[in-house]
């Protein structure tokens, strides 16, 4: 049985463990272009009439935060509630990162509870959007990593170097 | 033997399959980002001195179809092979397309032959990138998805509606 057990932990195309690393690499990226991004620029700043990079990060503090708890405990919070697209949450870098921060922390309790049987299970996340549990973590993390090159052209067009992507 | 097998299929995070379907639906969706980009625009439109979308897209391109070989044969090519970015690679849309194409099918003729016991392998991408094989994939996905949400901007500054991003 113990055996079994390591067998099937090592020929897992990517464990829980590892998928948690993965985000929350991605996460400590995203943190360093909200440290980067220009204070001033934050919510009047945009491109061909996109939302500027503070609904982007409100977005992504939203599905992160909703999302992991939901997937976890199967308690999906109102839009309403995390909904910070509907102008309740942070206003500035400070309370950006704070409130980023905290999301962090919120991923790394949460995320454990799922177990690696669950991660097939189907969902409706947020009450709304159909699919599996992996299938939701990686819209998370895509999501994030679509709206995050996003805000490498912003700050480009700023005139400011974004941190290496490839760095997490 | 046969049930054991089941078992560590049904309580994968994600399978091979699922991985590659995840992948192939992030190169659908950029294969219509392509569609959708100017002609006239391919080569010279850039914002805060980024490369052109041609430079972006002949990234992605080298990456996934000299990847895919490499992590499924240990056989990487040089740069000078692969590497588009040299000024080899396509020079309109009409072969921007068919060169994605033919790397799709090139995924799917390569990544199958990735065994489930490999995904967690260390490997030396490209002759220079440290990393396990999945992390590698990881990384291919991640890089297409942060350079077409750049493109995204790109369309949206040129006054063109990109697709929904949520769509495979």
């Amino acid at each position: 049985m113990e055996t079994t057990q390591m067998t099937e932990k090592l020929n897992q195309v990517i464990t829980p463990q590892q998928l948690l690393t993965h985000w929350q690499g991605h996460r400590a990226l995203t943190r360093r272009v909200i440290e980067a991004f220009p204070e001033d620029k934050l919510s009047d700043y945009t491109i061909g009439g996109m939302r500027p990079f503070i609904g982007l990060i409100a977005e992504l503090i939203d599905l992160a935060e909703g999302g992991v708890e939901g997937l976890a405990t199967g308690n999906w919070k109102s839009a309403e509630e995390w909904g910070h697209v509907t102008g309740n949450g942070p206003k500035t870098k400070e309370e950006l990162l704070a409130k980023w921060d905290e999301v962090t922390e919120k991923i790394n309790l949460f995320f454990p509870q799922i177990t690696e049987d669950n991660f097939q299970d189907s969902v409706l996340a947020f009450g709304q959007y159909e699919g599996t549990v992996i299938s939701m973590i990686l819209y998370f993390i895509d999501n994030e990593n679509h709206h995050r090159g996003q805000s490498y052209v912003y700050l480009r067009s700023l005139g400011i170097n974004p941190p290496f992507f490839w760095e997490r």
